[in-house]
């Protein structure tokens, strides 16, 4: 067990000492933000108030939180080190505050809370206050790209971080609470996709302190035997570091932390000279100290600090309980104010020389604001691999293929700036976009034998069986200003949905903020759809995602429904190039009916939606009926349906209209990209009936169209949560969407031809049956169904 | 490492012989299941008729998952073991299938599928067709209490099907691709909660077959000494078995499977003998096989057989290419089926012996369908836990509070049956539901220490910072016939939504299976909501777990809002004694309104929404307004909204609607819930503005009434994505829900009083911003709006 209790000490006292002032500054700046309102540099007595009327805030993570930030601050100094923070215990957002507001990084960004009284002042009573600051490590905290909120992704979010940036250290700091969660325990083994002569390094820091808000948490209480075994299992070499008191812990931790940062660059250095030989050992420290460290230790008998009882504030009722109020008093009189700070508030020089100057100060280091480090991607023009369509609607393709010859271009075209990866829990080939493996391999720094396919640890399509490690590494490399796509499974989507929801939430608040450059938008390419999981089964049948993203706020959520290859390619092309924004992109992998030339497409992705006069009857008459579709199978079904309407009923005028860009549904004060009334009547018509096709779970359009003319004339189609493995066709007739359903409804709403339509009703129900017959003997689609493309 | 090579035989040649060949007849019917609709004997030339016209299915993992299982067989025919069987790899479908065939329990429940040549026809060809059976061990397959589609929760579900089970063994098999996700590597820690004085024990085998679809997988390519630290790090003592040669395998297994048995039952004994004393170093077995065991090794000079091209049908086109049927028929010949089956297609009495009797069948275990084994919960009465309401909207109480005393009370009544358990990832008492420690503890089986507050080996109480875990737990408890609640943050309930997805679609199939007996519903209470994580901030704040439900189908799916404690308990009391739902209610924990007396809450839940007459002014009369409402917070904004109306419009007549039973909007053929069109009439009216306060994302409303009388007079407003850390008005501010905003929405849309109405919306105005002022210089909420009860 390496513990270094015995090397040569690494700090002199005088070291020590001004690190513990330092830290005292810190801890001082956290309880002032939990506490108080005014007095902040307690020149006088402190009295009721001077107290926040709403005490928040989370005190037990925070002061080792800003431990870990002054021994950072003296190795970044020392070896001018490029290294940024994330805080997995975001709870303890004061104290990453009260470090960034030290090193100056804060002022320079927000003015009004400057490094003086009247600042300190500011910097207490906002946080955690309305129109102030939220009470995590957040978007507005300088030197962030991770939010603690939600918990898990801390590792996979620095691992992303790190990729293909050589000489960037991030050190993910894992709280004994955050260690329990699943996806937290899913990204230790990130290291096995780590290649030590191109990334970085991650150096993770378990930080236990014993409890969570009132249990204890399971690391906390282990063995140290098995922790180390747990982290060597997964590849570490592990580093242990605990106590209590604090001049025996800067020492120990000092000394842990320089030799963790000798071995990564020994790796780096080792690798890049003689190549890369195998999988280092990568150095991780486990750092036990007590639960509130340094807080109140007892409080009306009650023993406080080290226990889950100073988990947030750890002396209440200080307004009213003047015993209380003299223990925050006494308590922040520990720190020796007035030996920090100067008499204006401002940080003393011998403290204030202490921090990293300029960008490397971590609440300044670029890679934390990716934007300003942002590559524009080069994208290949999308005419290169497009399909020439001789007639819609009676060619095939895999609609997904061509994307992956643009993937392997853009692989290629970006080569120099290595700053775009693939990540794919279900697989690149099984996606179709195998063209990729012409110019990049997997990524995989383990063994490679001689039966593996396109392995390496030089490779950079990032495949691994977990949505939450490809989704997380993802929004690293976004954060850090990369790009990339995630590709998997449409069911499998939601098994990280609330990843999705948490980076929307951070896009959203960090266009709020002008010092935050943009970054590349997080494109999720769902190519594996519930209409075409026939061979997998009801599990792998779920369009939820749709749903989740269609309840973030229209500045940054986006949902396109490409009916073709041609379309996939202008909209990936936009995705691409696009930023800030969280695309999601669903179409079905196999093979499928082609519809639009290239010009065509680009004109239909630009608009959102159009009517398709080729496949309407229309001329230039208002329809009888207006047949839309949104989705690759909604789209032919909803073709099969009206080519079936035309040359049945020739009366009827049937008008096809296609929904590529979901969000055009919305009225336009709702989404950016809603269309006028004007645009949706041209389209949808003021009262005629309209028969909706569409991908996902039916109700959601009426949740889209609310607020348009007549919305009671809609008649939607879509999952209905029916399947099982079967065919193609029969999925759609289980859920009621198939062509000879939708020509169904759309004769039954058409009023003008009522007296036409009942033999031709019981025609489709006739078909309905004979399928149902011919499947079951057949044990496959009847091939006037599966064949079927459009004749005149 | 504890590999057995070198102890005693444990099987007999004989032995060996006959395991092999019952091995032989389930791999056998496995290529039968994925290739054959015809000629299921090979009693003549296997011929291109006989091929199924789509092949479907995943060969890769079959055999190992048959392998296990007749082992399984073997032990606990030996034992007289207790013994089920959870399939990670759930793509192995048809290896199950043809195991729980062969021991006779399938025709026992599916008649038709007899064990004759016409049964294994029809075995073989219903197999992932149109009408027959799914692909993945799933519902129908008998035996099962795990869909291996999603991947990732094996374990969990495991352990819950253990938990208070004491003579149960769980084997649960771990798939190399699975044991890459995120919730199973955080189920390892599972053992951490397992008591052997009272639960069973679950015995895992990590199955290594090195490939993924088509990558290497992390454990698979990892060194058995790193594997082994990993899991002895998680507190098990590994054995590893491996090789190619079945003779081998099959000893090398065997003996460790006894190993594993004895040791498992050895600890138990002790604990029950001598009391709990430490966690034991529960047996988990790591085995090593290739990927398509026993199938093709080489098809057209390409390796098959240990690669990833085994993953699924490793010889395709056998129904067009002559030479890849004779590889098939070849192959299936390798099997011996003459030696397996007699004439009539019945397995040989020898090897028919070789199965457990009766319900020791894994195929017939009661557990595996636990319905058939669930005692029905005893609820006390939900009067014992009423508030007595003197006046509606004047006193206050913790809402979850009461629920507390009851769930303890439900632990004290069912002490004898221990079947309900407690699962929470963010703490029972910060939940409010702190009485359950007078009677309960949390449970650990590691190290309690003195500062620890009821924690116990003993304890019931199941708290772990995973929502994966805990949901996977409870779901494992639920499908074994007990019953639970998983209460949980709001916005984390999406970090397991995908499992409430994946659970739903469980329970909407084994309600069409008449021999699945009904199990209890997973109950999931969310009590820190979006409303009221003012002081968490923005990652906290996320309703979308309705939206999830929302799409699930109505026969399984129950959404439930109740605006106080009396509802609430009235509600749990339901959702407590129900079966085969998943029931969300939604409630916040803090200090709210109580509205209701207990008999009037009851009708109310009962009818699903209600008028308040006693907030309302419209006396008989047709309301010029309806105020509706769903959720704590947006009951007291209308209620206050509608208070303002009828002192400072007393002409205008405004109706207030609650609904409690979110599904009640629906119509009626789309869930069982969904109150007639004369019922919503009476009600919302035919004609008149609705305002409708939400809890949740608020365009959702229109998804539930599309259909309804003239929806577009509908205005909803709900949580729109905005927040922070902030206060409690201030956040219905931030989303246009106050009490202001209703009032001011209702006054605009009540045409009869419009000439009134001006310096009113101007006084509204005038009063937000005044909030506005005033929250931000006093960091609270103004003492009227803060303090706000209902006055005549």
């Amino acid at each position: 067990m390496p513990i270094l209790e015995n090397a040569a000490p690494t700090l002199s006292l005088d070291q020590i000492s001004k690190m513990q002032k330092y830290w005292n500054a810190t801890n001082y700046l956290t309880v002032g933000q939990i506490y108080l309102q005014d007095n902040p540099l307690l020149k006088e007595p402190l009295k009721p108030e001077h107290i926040k009327p709403r005490l928040l805030g989370h005190w037990g993570t925070s002061t080792g939180l800003s431990f870990i930030y002054v021994h950072m601050n003296r190795l970044i100094k020392e070896k001018n080190a490029d290294m940024i923070y994330l805080a997995g215990p975001g709870h303890g957002g004061p104290a990453i505050l009260a470090n960034v507001y030290l090193e100056g990084t804060y002022s320079e960004i927000y003015p009004d809370i400057s490094q003086d009284e009247e600042g300190m002042r500011k910097l207490f009573r906002q946080f955690s206050s309305p129109g102030g600051v939220p009470s995590h490590v957040s978007v507005p905290t300088p030197g962030s790209i991770h939010e603690g909120g939600e918990l898990g992704y801390v590792l996979s979010h620095a691992f992303g971080a790190v990729f293909d940036n050589p000489d960037l250290i991030a050190v993910a700091v894992v709280g004994d609470g955050e260690a329990e969660t699943a996806p937290l325990e899913g990204a230790w083994k990130s290291i096995k996709f780590l290649n030590p002569a191109r990334d970085g390094a991650v150096l993770p820091i378990l930080h236990l302190n014993g409890y969570k808000i009132s249990g204890p948490t399971v690391l906390g209480r282990d063995w140290d035997e098995n922790i180390q075994k747990l982290l060597e299992g997964h590849g570490y070499e592990v580093f242990f570091v605990e106590g209590e008191d604090p001049t025996r812990v800067h020492q120990s931790f000092a000394q842990t932390l320089d030799a963790c940062y000798e071995k990564i660059r020994n790796y780096q250095k080792d690798a890049r000279t003689n190549g890369f030989k195998e999988r280092p050992h990568w150095p991780a420290i486990v750092l036990r100290t007590p639960k509130g460290w340094t807080g109140p230790k007892v409080v009306d008998g009650i023993k406080i600090e080290g226990t889950f009882r100073s988990h947030q504030v750890p002396v209440s009722g200080v307004k009213t309980n003047l015993a209380h109020l003299k223990i925050l008093e006494d308590w922040m009189h520990t720190y020796k104010p007035e030996e920090c700070f100067d008499k204006k508030g401002r940080l003393v020089p011998e403290l204030a020389e202490m921090a990293p100057k300029g960008d490397r100060r971590m609440g300044a280091n670029p890679h934390a604001n990716g934007g300003k480090l942002r590559v524009e991607l080069k994208v290949p023009s999308y005419y290169d691999y497009a399909m020439k369509i001789d007639k819609p609607a009676t060619q095939f393709r895999e609609s997904t293929r061509p994307l992956g010859e643009m993937m392997r271009d853009i692989y290629k075209q970006n080569a120099d700036q290595h700053n775009f990866r693939l990540f794919c829990p279900d697989e690149t080939n099984s996606n179709r976009l195998g063209a990729i493996f012409e110019v990049e391999n997997r990524c995989s720094v383990e063994r490679v034998i001689s039966d593996d396919d396109h392995v390496s640890p030089d490779g950079r399509v990032m495949e691994v069986l977990s949505e939450h490690l490809c989704q997380g590494w993802l929004e690293g490399m976004l954060l850090t200003g990369r790009h990339g796509v995630f590709a998997t499974y449409e069911a499998f989507a939601m098994v990280s949905d609330s990843m999705t929801v948490q980076h929307s939430k951070w896009l959203q608040e960090s266009i709020r903020l002008p010092w935050r450059a943009p970054i590349s938008s997080l494109n999720i390419l769902l190519t594996s759809t519930c209409w075409r999981n026939d061979h997998n089964g009801f599990s792998h049948q779920g369009p939820g995602l749709i749903d989740t993203v269609l309840s973030k706020k229209g500045t940054v959520a986006r949902i396109y429904l490409p009916p073709d290859s041609n379309c996939l390619l202008s909209i990936a092309d936009h995705c691409f190039k696009s930023r800030n924004y969280v695309n999601l992109i669903v179409i079905d992998k196999q093979n499928h009916l082609q519809y639009l030339n290239m010009d065509d497409a680009v004109d239909h992705c630009n608009r959102g939606l159009s009517t398709w006069d080729w496949a309407s009857n229309t001329e230039s008459l208002e329809p009888d009926v207006v047949l839309a579709c949104a989705g690759d199978v909604p789209t032919l079904e909803t073709l099969a349906a009206a080519h079936w309407l035309r040359h049945h009923i020739p009366e009827l005028k049937v008008r096809v209209v296609n929904v590529v860009d979901l969000m055009t549904l919305y009225p336009p004060y709702f989404h950016p990209h809603g269309m006028s009334e004007e645009i949706f009547v041209s389209h949808f018509t003021e009262d005629k009936p309209v028969v909706f096709a569409f991908h996902g779970y039916q109700r959601a359009i009426h949740e889209l169209i609310h607020g348009r003319t007549d919305t009671s004339r809609f008649h939607v189609r879509g999952f209905l949560e029916e399947g099982t493995t079967t065919t193609p066709f029969d999925m759609v007739v289980l859920n009621g969407m198939s062509r000879y359903h939708l020509a169904i409804e759309a004769m039954k709403r058409a009023t003008r031809v009522q007296n036409l339509v009942p033999p031709l009703i019981e025609e489709c129900n006739d078909i309905l049956t004979r399928h149902h017959t011919y499947v079951r003997n057949h044990l496959e689609d009847m091939a006037e169904v599966r064949d079927w493309t459009w004749t005149d």
